[in-house]
């Protein structure tokens, strides 16, 4: 059997990326824009002819609910659910509630870029028990010691792709199409793996918000067009150089 | 292990709802009413601290989008879903589609209420491929010979039984609370079957849109209380009597 078609969705515009918080594990909801977005993308979906079998999300509700509009955009709302945390944003330790702009004035140019650029320098560890931790949110009660306090980039790559390989590969080699509904971090972890993308290049990756990104992929699972199609290029490119921008 | 709690919640006022027309398997929207109707019934789980381990749906996006939106609202959109057609409402045969008041009209009272709150007399068939039949659904097209054309209530029990027995009371045996998201006639064949109501009496049974029915059960699957608690009984006790006047 063909493997299927793969389609990554990267949540709409949450209330704190509108103001320009670091979120990580933060489980903040959609703005309205963002809610426009991920309905708009369940659209893009719909025009391609895309018809996801099988969705898997995140635990967080901006990935939750972007997928959720899109597909009842797309009329697929009634296809199988998996969620998992491994698709889960970055943790972003320390950093989790922060200002961006502010954090950059604090700690300047260089190490700011190095939280959020860098493949494996992970932000200070969130405090246990803080305000913005995740240590009594009863979705992660049974995560036990994997309850990452701060991750970096390789640290999402290593916790996603044995998700990967166990839950969203068996689905894509019986033919289904996949949407995956998660997030800039670990799209882009996933994006690392699937594209064979260098520790170094993946720095300047970025994913814009709310538009199907498709993969269609080899029986060894590599992708046939590096990089993949955004089903809206002109406003994929257009997102991609604002997100580089995100903090100046 | 104690048996979970199970929670019943009735999809809000959709658009054919409110416009009083036969719905049956026809997949229409929720109307503003309806998304206000559950979001608060998610209002109403939180407040009286009941959190669903685990949401079984219909494929019909009425009940997936209300059992979405009460989660989402209980911050419980996370947890793990499983939707099946036998949670769907009663195929309502030839009559999807049609106007209620003008169906009463034309068939006069004895009929129409016969298709309506008779155990065992379901409506003439729908003609296959017509506007309103599920024939080219593909949420539906594993399901061969199985596919109603029509449905009276024992039709409705006999097939969501299995799935009560095979898929739901293990979630319950395993302790957990279990929200099931339907629709009035299913829900109405599985509180026929837990609460052992006679063929007849079940006529007179209305269950009200949006408002959770909380049911403890033995470990017999016996309800402790016959007929559930509604998580405000107030509302529902309004709602039941303003049910069994439609089509009026």
């Amino acid at each position: 059997m063909a493997i299927g078609t793969l389609v990554l969705l990267r949540h709409g515009e949450s209330v704190w990326n509108a103001q320009n918080l670091f979120t990580g594990w933060v489980d903040v909801p959609l703005s309205e824009k963002g809610t426009a977005e991920a309905i708009r993308g369940g659209t893009l979906l719909r025009e391609a002819g895309i018809l996801p079998d099988v969705v898997h999300t995140s635990l967080q509700r901006r990935a939750i609910n972007t997928a959720h509009l899109a597909l009842d955009a797309a009329d697929r709302a009634w296809i199988p659910v998996k969620r998992d945390w491994r698709l889960n944003e970055r943790h972003y330790g320390a950093l989790q509630g922060k200002d961006k702009k502010q954090t950059l004035a604090e700690f300047g140019e260089e190490q700011f870029m190095l939280w959020r650029r860098s493949y494996d320098v992970p932000p200070p560890p969130i405090e246990r028990g803080s305000e913005f931790s995740q240590d009594a949110d009863p979705r992660y009660a049974g995560l036990g010691a994997d309850l990452p306090l701060t991750e970096c980039l390789k640290d999402v790559v290593t916790r996603l792709v044995p998700y990967w390989e166990s839950e969203i590969v068996p689905d894509l080699r019986a033919g289904r199409t996949v949407l995956i509904g998660a997030h800039g971090n670990s799209l882009r972890a996933l994006v690392k793996h699937l594209d064979g993308i260098s520790d170094s290049d993946i720095a300047g990756l970025n994913i814009p918000t709310g538009i199907p990104l498709r993969y269609d992929l080899t029986e060894d699972l590599a992708p046939t067009t590096p990089g993949g199609t955004y089903l809206d290029p002109d406003a994929a490119a257009a997102a991609i150089s604002a997100v580089a921008n995100q903090g100046r």
